[in-house]
């Protein structure tokens, strides 16, 4: 088997901080995790909300913290620091080659997509944002690690992408039309979902966007692992915002 | 202008765990940097040393530390925790965007290299490996954001690749090769000089293989920023390694 993890995110139009961040992190007993967490507004404030949100959560999984557990603590050690007027939404995407799972954990309105083979279901069920309130829990799912899988998670600027003009993108049938594509990797779903996002709010993006795709193929490897970025440098000299 | 990061690392032949720990952060003030440590020999034991020291020093690079300063305090701490009995080589390759720089830090007897256009200048000053006595310093390259360069960096295991039948590679002859191709991207260099190195190997690699290239290209950009990883999965349940 072989896993594919991408993501493509791009700042709210005319601001050069995101306030969506993502971290990648190996899991100390084999796998990796994809943490994504969504600051309160936009621009530095929510960069530096999401910025602390995510460190936490890497540190404690790298230390071999479970995700609900480490979720938990990200949203005490927020609600402690900002005495619970700044929110997050956050979600952590793991593959637990010790469990053979992967694990959703999340902490955000916005639904988490899982397609196996072409049928594409929706994690919607109630889930609030961290930070909010004391005993904040994540909204848990754990699926076998099998061939032939897609998941999809993205912050609320692809949801609500369009949304001003009445225009809100049906991102279930979207997955569906980029799945009957032979065979997509992860970073073309990821790149074009984003795509769509932008051309809803017509190329000035209302908020952050960011996407990441997971995918689970039955295909025999080579047993070399890939990781590979790509960073637009700004021209202003003062922009960061991953 | 846009930068292209991307690694290519596999294990030495018949382990499951890779003692080359590999990690991408993103930097407090803009940027991002990667970080690779080799910890002496292979299998489980490198693998916790490696993985210690790039904890280390990407939780001190998000909480904004120059790199020099956390090579410094990796080192200190390998070699307070190991009491000097154990070493690692640790290679920072960071993109500055706050000062427009790109960073190199290696406690590594390898060499860097670094091309400008299609020449190579093999960065090879004597350089020591972290955690063998107090003191121990990284040797600093710091070179200007422009378009058209490409950096490369890897752990020994590349550089001794095929030393056993005496068929040392020309890394230098090599990338300049490569280079020679219509505009490589940083995936297929990595790629490339990984393949070569485990044919030089009979692909039975004799240690744990890690290349990272950076490219930066003049071409303009979308502002929207990607990362993939590709993960095979080991047929083994206790495998892990990344």
């Amino acid at each position: 088997m072989e896993i594919q993890i991408a993501a493509a995110k791009t700042n709210k139009y005319a601001t050069s901080d995101s306030g969506d961040t993502l971290e990648v992190v190996e899991r100390p007993n084999g796998g990796v995790s994809v943490v994504l967490a969504d600051g309160q507004s936009s621009g530095r404030g929510a960069k530096a909300v999401s910025t602390m949100v995510v460190r936490k959560v890497i540190s404690l999984l790298a230390e071999g913290v479970r995700d609900g557990a480490a979720a938990r603590a990200a949203s005490d050690a927020l609600y402690t620091e900002k005495n619970g007027k700044v929110i997050a939404c956050l979600n952590i995407l793991s593959v637990d080659l010790q469990s053979q799972t992967i694990v959703l954990s999340r902490n955000n309105p916005s639904p988490i997509f899982i397609a196996a083979g072409d049928k594409v279901k929706c994690i919607d069920q109630p889930s609030s944002p961290i930070g909010t309130t004391r005993n904040i829990k994540p909204e848990i799912t754990e699926i076998p690690l099998e061939p032939d899988l897609t998941i999809i998670m993205f912050t609320d600027g692809i949801f609500y992408a369009g949304d001003r003009r009445g225009e809100k993108m049906d991102i279930c049938t979207a997955i569906q039309g980029y799945l009957e594509d032979e065979e997509p990797t992860a970073q073309k779903l990821a790149d074009s979902l984003l795509n769509q996002g932008l051309r809803l709010d017509e190329n000035r993006p209302n908020d952050d966007m960011s996407v990441v795709v997971l995918r689970v193929s039955s295909r025999s490897t080579d047993q070399i692992r890939k990781i590979s970025l790509t960073l637009p440098v700004p021209p202003l000299r003062d922009s960061q915002g991953w």
